[in-house]
């Protein structure tokens, strides 16, 4: 299989800043991508991991559990950024980088949420018996900054 | 689309440490692949950006220009993670974590290798019209911790 790419956008495809999402982008943020986030490391190294998220109201929130690196890392400093790849394409993405803050809604329900939006009915089946549900938390990351790149001008 | 998942790992498919990258988690690091790099800020707040690498001999090699946030932040800050998730299965991805250096080879001829790695004649003709030459450098990120997930054990 050749994956290599038969586009370039160049200097032209970095991201942009934008004050908020346009309604393409909001549409991509619906789906049920990876998103890479990355939080900060008491030692001042970088720490980075791939979630599952849902964009809400313009913000994106996570399920996590308490003792996690990322939760320690959120309790001592809240920075934080997301990146969201479109998978078959690794010319359009969508940053956001912000503050976390623990979310206070029911956090076992809304990792079910989560699953129900990431999962078909059998690997949610799979994923109700075999994730989970102690110490649960919902964090959200509210964007201060954000960049896009790879849609199309509204 | 129903881009839903119909399988779920749960906790047996968070990233596992290892001491080296086994031949199947070398290939997957052959492919052109996006790879997430983050680095910290001098806020202390994390950057994230999306990069072509190469793997060779157990690093990764990343082609950027002076003056990029990320070549800043690793003249005040060479701590760095970058992960490479498989755009195929969110469950399959590579973790390292370590130090940037500035590596000393050719950066115009690095940036082009990087190209053919990662794209067909066409887009290579493209790139090689529009892609900046200028101030290139070569930054190698070397693992000093490494994580897996979604590999078959050897």
């Amino acid at each position: 299989m050749d994956e290599r790419l038969s586009t370039y956008p160049g200097p032209r495809g970095a991201p942009t800043p934008t004050d908020q999402f346009p309604p393409a982008v909001e549409a991509f943020l619906r789906r049920p991508l990876a998103a890479h986030l990355a939080t900060v490391n008491p030692s001042g190294s970088p720490q980075q991991t791939v979630m599952w998220f849902m964009y809400e109201d313009g913000d994106f929130l996570f399920s996590t559990i308490r003792g996690r690196v990322k939760y320690r890392n959120f309790l001592a400093n809240p920075r934080a950024i997301v990146t969201i790849l479109d998978p078959a394409d690794m010319f359009r993405l969508v940053a956001a980088r912000g503050r976390l803050t623990q979310d206070e809604r029911d956090p076992v329900a809304f990792q079910w949420a989560l699953g129900r939006h990431y999962l078909t009915d059998e690997g949610f089946a799979l994923a109700q018996r075999i994730s989970p549900t102690a110490d649960r938390v919902v964090l959200r990351l509210t964007p201060t900054h954000r960049r896009m790149a790879g849609f199309a001008p509204d």
